[in-house]
């Protein structure tokens, strides 16, 4: 297995909502106004938004309607870039689940759950490299 | 807000399993062995493993244990390397909750869960074009 991931898929409660969301967040796609799947372009992978339900199914496993251990994260340039953010997120419906501030491994972000509480994290992290295509690095080892 | 993942993290309960079991898929990282966060370069975009609990906190929610509505997909460019792929994460001891087969979509995959119970589909997708830097893109609108 390469080490990649290809596409990232949401379970939404109500895909015409969430789809305004992060289309309220800048991000555009090309699925037309009646399909039952949204995806965007994010860089070389796609994100997905899909029935919860349906994607549970399809995933093989059982569903709590809560989180379930994982967290996306979008670096910026600067912590204020992360405030930018976080404020845009706020406008476009998301909760704000931890204010912009320093944090403990020598950063700085904020937090966020979109509509369907997915939560997200914006983060400026002085010690990755991001690409001018967005792409993020890890430093070479020490 | 770009539209673009920077990190995926997924929460786990035993950072060495954890470990163990993506560097058995043949996932590298420089983390070192006494690191509390195990970071893996994935093309464009980095996946990290961290304690579930803190990971929860950090990212203001509540944790069930369960599913929480994502899902992740590594997408390969034949019906045959999904079964390959598949057959990789069992030997790992992943759990494989749909053996591949064709899709109603007209794909052919597989998924499993890694030992944290977070999902994975491994797919081949005709209509979308997988790069040789292993970047996947959508088609052009029609």
């Amino acid at each position: 297995m390469e080490p990649r991931l290809s596409l990232v898929t949401l379970g939404v409660g109500d895909l015409a909502r969430a789809r305004r969301f992060y289309e309220a967040m800048g991000w555009t796609t090309d699925s037309a106004r009646e399909d039952d799947v949204v995806f965007f372009q994010a860089g070389g992978l796609i994100l997905g938004l899909w029935d919860r339900v349906r994607l549970a199914e399809d995933s093989g496993v059982d569903d709590s309607g809560e989180w379930g251990g994982m967290t996306l994260a979008h670096n910026v340039r600067s912590a204020a870039d992360v405030d930018r953010v976080v404020e845009e997120a706020r406008s476009a419906g998301a909760t704000v689940v931890r204010e912009p501030a320093e944090t403990f491994w020598g950063g700085y972000s904020g937090a966020f759950l979109d509509p369907d509480g997915h939560p997200w994290e914006v983060a400026f992290n002085p010690f990755w490299t991001l690409d001018e295509d967005g792409s993020v690095r890890l430093p070479p080892p020490k």
